[in-house]
């Protein structure tokens, strides 16, 4: 499968605007700092992931314009506040910056886009090691689910497994995280089939995940927000797989709205429940969720909605009367009691404080930074 | 405020077509048996106790044309199938039958009429007193809030309620069910905001409760299907109240899609999971909730979201790309453990057997049918 984001024979680094799939795919240049804000903040590549990796782009073009301590700090904390629930984006800043700023400015330019580099081949190789350790812990159920349908003389039904939002190779430099291990498991040749929440308001699930599932020729079935309780509850899914936004030193986990009624449900039924996470994505100094800023986006998302015509054209409805107030929490908290595992791309990890402290020590390069 | 069915100065029943609702508000005259099948199949009607009544009204049509026992059959026959999952539509079939059958051809149709307008004038009462029992309910915890926000020398702050769907006036005869409660607690000077979940697929919170709310002055604010898990994480709800398609001996509880969801996240969060509920929803033939036959209603509910356009055309918008399944599940089922209390016409009730058998035997006349 080809990236998310890639550089053209110039350097200059392009993306696809999300903003017209699942109907439209269009490729956005990236040419400066600002068209990499702007990227971000108006939603045009989502995905902690991808977001990070943009943000890392976006300072070293600023830089290649101007590699004054000045204006490198003024890039730092524009892109910063771009997206600020995203932690990945302050990570990767951070690591840009700390590669550039103890070099004189002539370096910094070549250093930064070295550094920018790197970190879009991590992240492709981060999520193909997500892919294999989720594939590995998912096949087990798979392997359970045919042998018990074996005994009963049944004939091998798929794995189901439900998503919430979009944790695809569209929300990361490649692979995705969810998505890398479905894909995994479709390549191993585990019949595997995904329940796709819609995920209002803004529709990742509709427009995203079960785009790129169909691309990749896995089953796939698009469900409403509301419907996944029931499903767990007719023994319909086998597991719910997430991605996520921010995980707490104590495995509380920040994703898109929703995911804490999904994960209500996991809990209700038996149905694991895990969260396809970088470690990147794992911020040890938020110590719980109660600490992670929800962020209060735009009403329109919730008031009008988006899609295709008959005629094929873009266009928003409205669908909450004028005299209606709205409001539109963007995250929320699925506490780490709920959560099955963590998937990272060093394995998987309990949710609780020393699990996860232990993780982190396990890359001794990690640490020493 | 006026009623949702109701007969012009010629006795033919009148009532609004819903579809339209909130930006155009359409009266349509109910002719025959045929239209008001047509009403009940096309949800130009909804809400289990205003089937119930454009059923009993069917009937007495249907009778008008023809009073013979064969054209009686057929026309039960043919409005019980319209929406099969709503009890309160054979319960009212049922009721019209009973008092018919025995009569001679030529005195049904009087007969038919009298009981569809006793029928409607009941489901207005039963209605009232939801309302008052409810606000009783609910009453008390504005009081007690309102009492430690004294305490603390903080200001009083609104009961906040949260509400799936829509058991509004316009889903019953006059009042409706959830939306009584609300009003009495508005007419007796409790503060009160409502949470409104959109409702996905079809909306009907966003479109018709929200609608009715605003046209009775009442605070409310819209909110998608997955944020109400967090608005209770946060303190932001005090009470759930929801309506009820059928409600088991039990006490299990068929309603929309997504009820289930948000009562196990009112049980996380130790708020009040309150089911308003007419004792004509109660069906004590079906012993629980795995015995209620979950509809699967048409996939395009989920494809494609109607609205309104700039121009103020009302237009359906597909959401889910062409290549990709859905799966459209009309109920769920709230499991009686989840819920505080059933609020029905007589009083609260416990939702188990032993209580909903007692409360159903509480009324000499009903037993005595």
């Amino acid at each position: 499968m080809s990236r998310t984001l890639w550089n053209d024979a110039l350097g200059v680094p392009h993306t696809i605007d999300q903003r017209g799939l699942p109907f439209e795919r269009r490729e956005i240049a990236l040419r400066s700092c600002a068209d990499c804000e702007a990227a971000i903040r108006e939603m045009r590549v989502r995905g902690a992931p991808l977001i990070g990796a943009v943000g890392a782009w976006g300072l070293a073009l600023a830089i290649e314009a101007d590699a004054s301590d000045d204006a490198l700090r003024k890039a730092y904390e524009r892109l910063a506040a771009a997206r600020p629930t995203a932690v990945n984006l302050r990570w990767a800043l951070d690591r840009v910056l700390r590669r550039v700023a103890p070099a004189p400015a002539a370096q910094r330019a070549a250093l930064a886009r070295q550094e920018a580099a790197a970190l879009c081949e991590e992240d492709a190789a981060c999520n193909a090691s997500i892919g294999e350790h989720g594939a590995r812990l998912l096949r087990v159920l798979a392997e359970q689910r045919s042998a018990l349908a074996g005994m009963a003389g049944a004939d091998a039904i798929p794995l189901n497994l439900l998503t919430h939002c979009n944790a695809g190779a569209i929300a990361t430099v490649e692979h995705g995280t969810v998505l890398a291990v479905v894909q995994r498991l479709h390549e191993q040749g585990v019949a595997v089939h995904v329940w796709v929440d819609e995920t209002r308001p803004r529709n990742q699930g509709a427009s995203l995940t079960a785009w790129e599932l169909a691309e990749r020729g896995i089953a796939h079935t698009v469900i409403v927000d509301n419907a996944g309780g029931l499903l767990m509850m007719q023994g319909r899914v086998d597991a719910v797989i997430v991605g996520c936004d921010r995980v707490a030193a104590n495995g509380d986990v920040a994703n898109k709205i929703g995911t804490y009624l999904k994960a209500l449900a996991a809990r209700d039924n038996r149905v694991p429940f895990y969260v396809a996470c970088p470690t990147s994505s794992i911020d040890v100094d938020t110590a719980d969720g109660s600490s992670i800023p929800i962020e209060e986006r735009d009403g329109r998302e919730v008031t009008h909605v988006v899609g295709r015509l008959d005629d094929g054209a873009l266009a928003a409805v409205r669908v909450v009367p004028e005299g209606s107030a709205v409001a539109n929490p963007g995250f929320d908290i699925t506490p780490a009691r709920l959560v099955t595992a963590l998937v990272t791309e060093r394995g998987a990890c309990e949710p609780s404080h020393a699990a996860i402290a232990a993780l982190l020590r396990r890359d001794a390069r990690v640490a020493a930074e």
